[in-house]
């Protein structure tokens, strides 16, 4: 079964608003079968909602569309519909007085523009609105059906699940599973080379390659009759995935690379400190994120001058005279330093030019060193990065906490 | 000049990307003369594609369309386009080098597949993309025409903003002029009523409220053919904005309330430092986002346990006993303790609650308080807020600037 997504409302097509509704049904009928195919979005008129709806009645057979169910002029959508199905609007009275109540429960008067709230083709299955006024409705066609549900995602959402889910469910028999394998480290083509024979479009599995926020991901959507077989077969090509691509998988779904981190650093019952120069307090606040982190860090440091990074953390000037702030020297001192001063397992360091300025040709923009301190051992790493300075100071965060999951994965489990 | 928004992708289809995209040309593309009449989204298929396509172009003068401009073999959108257009697409040499170049500043090996980012029809007009590998691209059908840009917001919006509206801007001949004017510490409902009488859409000005990032916004929108006379309308408007709401106004347009804050501190020839308890590290890491900060910043400190409070920036153990880490005397203690600590002219503190756990009666989750200390004085406040950790900490740093903003006002100015 497909289905298009229309959203009404100038609100959506002027940008005003971002259509969340989209991505949220999208998501949610994926889950009983029915496979989203388009998306669209009108103004609020009567010729405008009829050219996405006929558009949408050639290609899909279901449509849902959201918004302008409203009590107001500009709200038609219910109009528009029930004319292009030759449907007459009658008012239902039992619909009246459900609001009637709703606005006495809220101590206020009912306008009687309400009223045409209540209005609805003879035949259509009324979607109750408990957290609103404007209840939605389903429509049949011959072998089509046309959803119509509130704007406002707070009245959308519930309606959608508490309703409208339950009704297709009935009507069809099928699942979905999903698993996301979010990687760092590798580009989106050398990722897709690498796994090309399990990349593609099949009919009980989807496995494609997306772009997150810095990293890379890999989507598997396996879909059947039997739920168990479903996930087995998402997670068989989870498993092959991961044989190809295991040493830059980062986590799962919604796995926060942080969190992945803390846990590691509760088994094996270690402490960090940072002392950060590029990224001035930002690599310690993503740790600070976690919940639960208190137990493990205490403390950071922003040593944004040389001075601040002789005092803090006893880096030597004869150091930073010899081979500058930015230094695989300076970061190993910086890490080393961080350690001893806070008495922890693990000193983390960042030094580097985050731009604009302040680059030179042997230490361009983007050149960054980080350091991580862990017991006996440092290690020192070199960054060649790009973007602006905000993008460069995230792109060293996000690499240093790469680089530390990986050491901890070797100690930790 | 009427436009049609289309993205590419299955991942938008599917609802696992919000398609905030969409909104942001709309909104963009208004400014120049431009209205946005309908949004659409495909996924990644030929036939897909072209089916929005050709709708759009019966519709729209203009085809804004994002996404499928990758390496992999499911990114089709230039195919799609080529083949509707009936141009055919060839490798252009010089492109292939400036993606090279980019792989190389990242000490990676550029894959074959990605030549075909350089592939576009012979009249296309480029589009460079400064912040990843897809160029995008302009093509003319007679009258209309179909700009191609790559998915991921951040390689669009540059993208748009610095070749597409500019392009655009040229052929029309009628100009915007849009002034935003950024508030803080007021609601949108509460600010509309202050400005009730200069709301609305009028023929040559619109003026409307809008959500931000932690602040609300009112964006005045003038238009008219006299570029000259556009401006002065849209600042006339300004002006008698900030006459009702002066004191919330925390700056205009791209301002950023760090970026302000620094002109000032220039101003003053003031030097600053931070001590942050629940904020983490964020504290510092806004500031360092402005480039230039550096000399008048140079160090900070998270203090994240009692021990730490104690150790760097001398808050009296008896302090902490009597009256706990997150109260309005340790606040004080940290921000006059940093302000010493580090020879400074403004210690800055944060210590609060951010949840989830941690929250008594007395002192629930989103208790925080913040510190100024400048020269002689020290001012404390104390903020109840709402939202998840990470919304907690970010309302703490933006009421902390917005607090300090208002404090170097009045002495910098």
């Amino acid at each position: 079964m497909k289905a298009e997504i229309i959203a009404v409302g100038n609100e959506i097509v002027t940008g005003n608003t971002i259509n969340t509704n989209a991505a949220y049904i999208a998501k949610q009928i994926q889950t009983i079968g029915i496979t989203p195919k388009y998306h669209s979005a009108a103004c609020d008129t009567l010729s405008e909602i009829q050219d996405v709806l006929s558009k949408g009645l050639e290609r899909a057979d279901v449509i849902f569309i959201t918004g302008g169910l409203g009590p107001t002029e500009d709200d038609l959508t219910k109009e528009a519909v029930s004319y292009y199905l030759n449907k007459e609007l009658f008012i239902r009275e039992d619909i009246v007085q459900n609001m009637k109540a709703y606005f006495e429960k809220l101590n206020r008067y009912m306008p009687d523009s309400n009223k045409k709230q209540a209005a609805f083709p003879a035949d259509a299955y009324i979607l109750e609105n408990k957290n609103g006024t404007a209840p939605g409705c389903i429509l049949e066609k011959e072998d089509q059906y046309i959803v119509l549900l509130p704007g406002p995602p707070k009245e959308m959402k519930p309606m959608l699940d508490q309703y409208v889910l339950p009704y297709f469910k009935q009507k069809l028999d099928y699942c979905y599973h999903t698993i996301d394998i979010k990687l760092f480290g590798i580009g989106e083509s050398e990722m897709a080379e690498k796994i090309k024979h399990l990349l593609g479009n099949f009919e009980d599995v989807t496995v494609a390659p997306y772009i997150g926020d810095n990293e890379v991901i890999v989507r598997i959507t396996a879909c059947g009759k039997n739920r168990g077989e479903v996930i087995e077969r998402a997670e068989t090509i989870k498993n092959n995935v991961c044989n190809c691509l295991g040493e830059y998988v980062i986590g799962y779904n919604e796995d926060k690379l942080e969190n992945v981190i803390l846990e590691l650093i509760k088994q094996c019952n270690y402490t960090l400190a940072t002392v950060e120069s590029c990224t001035g307090g930002m690599l310690a606040s993503t740790f600070v994120n976690s919940s639960g982190i208190s137990s493990y860090f205490n403390e950071g440091i922003i040593t944004y001058s040389n001075e601040a990074k002789i005092k803090y953390v006893g880096v030597s000037s004869d150091t930073l005279k010899m081979y500058g702030a930015v230094s695989r020297q300076t970061a190993k001192e910086m890490a080393e330093g961080i350690r001893i001063k806070a008495g922890v397992d693990i000193g983390l360091s960042t030094t580097g030019i985050a731009g604009p300025n302040g680059g030179s040709i042997e230490k361009p923009v983007g050149l960054v060193y980080i350091g991580i301190a862990l017991r006996d051992e440092t290690y020192v790493y070199e960054l060649r990065l790009t973007g602006d300075r905000q993008a460069i100071r995230e792109k060293t965060v996000k690499s240093l906490l790469v680089k530390l999951y990986k050491q901890l994965k070797q100690i930790c489990t």
